[in-house]
C-alpha cells in the first residue's frame, strides 16, 4: 500500500473557510489523472493543524468518496497525546481511510520509551495501519532510525514518512526496516531521486500537489533504474520549488509561504477556485501570487481543463 | 479577576485513564481552602495536551461546580490553530468558565503578523476574556512583549500568563501591559516573590498544588511588602520544587518528571487517589514516588484530612 | 577581589582597526572616577573575538597601566580550546592581570566532564585565580549551576560571572556557592537590582560602559538594603538599555547592535574618540548613532569634560 | 585544486599533548599512498580549536614537508573574527599550505553582510585561495547557499567545504557556483557517493583517515559513472562509521566520541602511536577502543606497515 507518489493534499478553502469540497474533489481528480499511488489527507500541507475537527472530516468524506477505492487514501491524525490522536484515527476508519499518520506526541516533550508507548498504544487500539511520521520541524523531536526501525520489525508500524530532510537518518530508517515489509517514504521534494535511489518505496512531496505528473515521471524513471530521467526531472521539479521562496517571511512563516505558494499555483492552473488559506495562517499577496503564477508558467505547467 | 495565587490543577486519573472526578473535587477543595484567588482548569500541569476533549470537558465541569463562584474559573484552550482553540475556547464558555487560557498557534512555524491575528480572532468571536499564555518551551515561539502589551492596551487580551522563564521579557510585558487594566501573572515557581515585588499581580505556579498554603503566604507577604517573609517562603518553595528532579530523565521527559512528582506528592498527602498520568506520559517509578514523599514529609507538609 | 561594579570596557579603535589607547586610558579613568570597583578587559563587548593577540596585549596594557592598582583588573582569556586559553591566561599574568575570566570550551561541543576538566586544569597552570564566565548565547553550552558550585567549593575557580539571562539558574549557583568564598557576579543589564537582592556579589554590565554613575549607584543603594532606590535606578537604565535596540538587525547581528551602541553613546558623550568596531563588526549607521546620542542626552547623561 | 579525497587530518599527540610529528608524518604517507588528493591539515577533526598556535604550526610543517607537494594542502584557519584569521592564514601561507580553510566568524553571532564581509577582507588581505567551510555545528551559523554562490561567483572564494549534512543545500551551493570554477567538497561520510551524483568535486572525509583506500575506490568509482560501485562501497563505510557511536556519551561530547574513534582506530591499525587527544577533550576508554579494534578489523581493515 505504501509506495508511489502520494501527494499530501492541500485544503483549498472557501472564502468563509469553510472546506471548498468541489475544488478538493477537483484537486483529487487531478492527482488520480496524473496517475498518483496514494493520496494523504490531512497532512501539515493540509492544514490539519488548523483545520476543526469537523473540517477534517469533511475533507477527509470527500477524498474518500472522490478516490473510491482507486487509491489509497491515508489519513492525518496529527494531535498533542495518544488518546487524542486515537480519537481522530477511529473517525478516520469510520470515514473510510485505508492508513492513519501519526507524528511523536508533541507540546510537551517526552523522552523514547514514551513514544514508544505511544505507537505501541495506538497500534493496539486500532485496526488501521499506523504511518510514523518524522516532521522534527514542526514536531521538534526527531524520531530516532533505530525506534523505527524496531517499531517496524515488531509490525506496530505499517510506514514511515520521513519529512527530517535529514538523508543520513533516512538510509539508517531504510537500513533498520529492511525485510519488514513497512514502506519507507519521503517527505523532500528535492532529493526525490536520490532518496528513491537508495531504495525508498514512495514519495510524499507538497509539490506534487502542483506537479503530479512531473514527480510521477520522477518515480517512474526512478523505479525503471533510469537514474538521468530521474534526476533530470528533479532538477526541473527544484526549480519550481522555488515558487515557496517568495512570499515576504516578515509578513508570513514558513508553512504559510509554502502552502500559500502551493494554493496560488494550483488556482493558477484553475485546479481550485481560491488560494485562501485557514486563520492564522495568511495567504500570498496578489503579488506574490502573480509572481508564482508566472514561475508556475516559467515551469511549463499549463492551466487544467 | 486575575490576581493572586491561580495553581494550575492537576488533573486526577483512574486506573483506566478516566478523569477521577472525585480525586479532582477533593483537590479543588484543597486549593479553596488553602485560599487561592483563582482555579486554572487544563493547563499544561493538567495535561491539557493529552486529555481528550471528552475529558477535558468533565475536568472543566468537576472544577466549575465545585468551585461554585467563588473563585474564577480559567480554562486552558489548547490547540495548534485559531478555529481549533474556536471550538474549545466555546465549548468552556458553555460550561460556565469565566476566562480561556491561549498560546501561541504551534505545530507550524507563523510570524508575528499571524499571531497577532490569531488573538484578534479569537476575541472577537468570543464573550470570555481571553489570556495570553507564553510558553516557549511548548510552543516553540516567544510572544514578543511588544506584541503582548499592544494586545493588552487594545483590550484583545485580557491578562498574560508568562512561564517564560525570562524576567527581563516579563519586566517588559509588566511595563507594556501597565495601564492597560490587564493582569500579568508569572508562571514560574522559584521566582514567584520576584516577580511579585517587580509589580506581577499573581502567580501560576503547578508546585501550587501540592503547597498551596505556601504560595498563598508567599503572595499575601508580598502584597504587604514583606519582602523578607516572602523570599523566606520563596526559598522553602524552591527547596520543595526539587521533587520536580527526581524522575529518572532517560525515562521520562520533563513534562512527566515534573508532573509525574506533582501527582506522587499529591497522592503521598492524601489529596487525591492515584498518582497516574495520560498516555503517553509516564508516571514516577513506586521508588521516585517514595523520594517524592520523603521530601514532601521533610518540607513539612502533612498528609490532609 | 570580585564584587561591585565590574564594566567589561569597550575597546575604542582608530580608524585604521588599531586599539586606540588615548581614548581606552580615557574611557578608563571615566570609570575609575565614577567609582566603579573593578575593571574587565578583554570580555565579549570588548571584542575579544574580533581583536589579534596582538591587540588583546594592547588593550590589556593600556588599562593596567592606567588603572596603576587603584581597582583589580580582569582580564578575559576567550578561546575555543583549554591549552589556546593557557596561552592566553599566561600572557595576562605577565600584562598584571589580576584574575582571568574563561568561558567553557566551545566550536566543538562538549560534555561535563570536559568541561570540568578544562577548569582544573588551568586551575593547575596558573597562579592566577580563575573567574568562570558562563555566557551559552556565545558558547552554546550553559555552565550547569551544580558544576559551579562543585568548583567553587573545591577552590578551582575563584568567581563566577553569569551572563546566562537566567535568574532561577542564578539562584542555584548562589546556593550552590555559598559559604566557598567565590564571589558570584551577574552580568545582566536589566535584573541588577534582583540579582543583587537575591546575593549577587556584583555587576558585570556592558552598559556601564555609558553609564558607570548609575550601576554605582544602583549597587551602592542595593548594599545599603534601599531596595526601592536601586529599583528606581535600575528602572532608568533599562530605559537607557533601549539604545541596543536601535541597529537594523537585518544588516548587523545582536553583539553589533549592542556594542555598536554603547560605542556610540561613548563617543557622543566625548569619552572616546570613536565608534569604529572591529571587522566583520559593523558600527551603527550614522543615523542610528543620532538616535542613540538622542537616547544617552534624553536619560540625562552629558558629555563628559 | 580542489577535488578527489581531501582527508581532514588527525594530529597524532605524545603523552604531553606534544604533536607527534613521527606519527603525522606516518599517517600523512599512509593517506598518499592510499591515493588520496588532497589534505586537510587544522580542521575540526585535526583538534584545530584545542592546539596551541605552535601546535598548530607544528602540524602543518610536519604536513607540508611530507607530501612535498605531491598533492595541495589546505590548512585550517579557524578563529572567531576576521584578524584572527588572517594571522593564522598567513602564518600557514608561510608555511607552505596552498589554500586556507575558513568558517563564518563565531563566538558572537553576525548578520549575513558581516559574514560577506569577512570573506572578502580575507580574499583581499591574502594571496592563497580562501575555502568557505560551512559547519553549522560548531559555529551555530549556517552559510546561506546563495551568498556562496555569490562569493564563487565573484572569485572571493576557490571553494566550499560543506559540512552542514544538508543535501538540498548542498544542492543549491552546487548550483549556485556553477560556472565559477570553484570546488565544492563534501565533508559527508555517509552521503558522499550522492553528493558525488550530484556533481560534487571531492570529499572530505573524517573517516577518510581510517580507510581511505575505500574512500579512494568510491570517489574513482562515482567518477567513472559506476553508481553501483560506488554505492557498495559508501554502505560498507557506512558500517564503519558505527566507530563513533561507541564512546559512551555522558562522559565525552559528539567531538570527542568521533575524534577518539578514529584515533583509537589509527593506533590499531599502527598508523600512529597513541589515542591520545587534546585537552578538554578526553580519548575512549580502554574498553572501547578495543570495540573500536574489533569493528575496525570486522570492517577488513589490516594494520599497515
Amino acid at each position: 500500500m505504501f509506495h508511489g507518489v502520494v501527494p499530501p493534499l492541500c485544503t483549498p478553502l472557501t472564502e468563509d473557510g469553510e472546506v471548498d469540497t468541489a475544488s478538493l474533489a477537483r484537486l483529487t481528480g487531478f492527482l488520480l489523472e496524473a496517475g498518483v499511488h496514494g493520496l494523504f489527507v490531512g497532512g501539515s500541507t493540509g492544514e490539519i493543524a488548523q483545520l476543526t475537527d469537523a473540517a477534517r472530516d469533511t475533507a477527509l468524506r470527500t477524498v474518500v468518496a472522490t478516490a473510491a477505492g482507486q487509491v489509497p487514501v491515508l489519513a492525518g491524525a496529527i494531535d498533542t497525546g495518544t488518546l487524542r490522536v486515537l480519537d481522530h484515527a477511529r473517525r478516520a476508519q469510520a470515514l473510510g481511510a485505508d492508513a492513519v499518520v501519526v507524528t511523536a506526541p508533541f507540546y510537551v516533550g517526552v523522552a523514547e520509551p514514551e513514544v514508544r508507548a505511544h505507537y505501541e498504544l495506538l497500534h493496539k487500539a486500532l485496526e488501521l495501519p499506523v504511518v510514523a511520521y518524522d516532521i522534527p520541524s514542526n514536531v521538534h523531536y526527531k524520531l530516532p532510525p533505530a525506534l523505527l526501525g524496531e517499531l517496524a520489525q515488531a509490525k506496530v508500524i505499517a510506514a514511515v514518512k520521513d519529512s527530517s530532510g535529514d538523508l543520513e537518518s533516512f538510509q539508517r530508517v531504510l537500513d533498520g526496516a529492511a525485510g519488514s515489509g513497512a514502506g519507507v517514504l519521503t517527505g523532500s521534494e528535492t532529493l526525490a531521486d536520490l532518496a528513491l535511489a537508495r531504495g525508498a518505496d514512495g514519495i510524499v512531496p507538497g509539490l506534487g500537489n502542483v506537479d503530479p505528473h512531473g514527480y510521477v515521471r520522477l518515480y517512474e524513471a526512478a523505479r525503471a533504474g533510469d537514474t538521468d530521467a530521474a534526476r533530470a526531472e528533479q532538477r526541473r521539479l527544484v526549480e519550481l520549488f522555488a515558487i515557496v521562496e517568495v512570499a515576504d517571511r516578515t509578513r508570513v512563516g514558513r508553512m504559510s509561504g509554502a502552502l500559500g505558494a502551493f494554493k496560488a499555483a494550483l488556482a493558477a492552473r484553475g485546479v481550485i477556485a481560491h488560494p485562501y488559506t485557514q486563520a492564522p495562517l495568511l495567504p500570498l499577496t496578489d503579488a506574490e501570487a502573480r509572481t508564482v503564477a508566472q514561475l508556475v508558467a516559467a515551469a511549463g505547467l499549463e492551466p487544467v481543463g
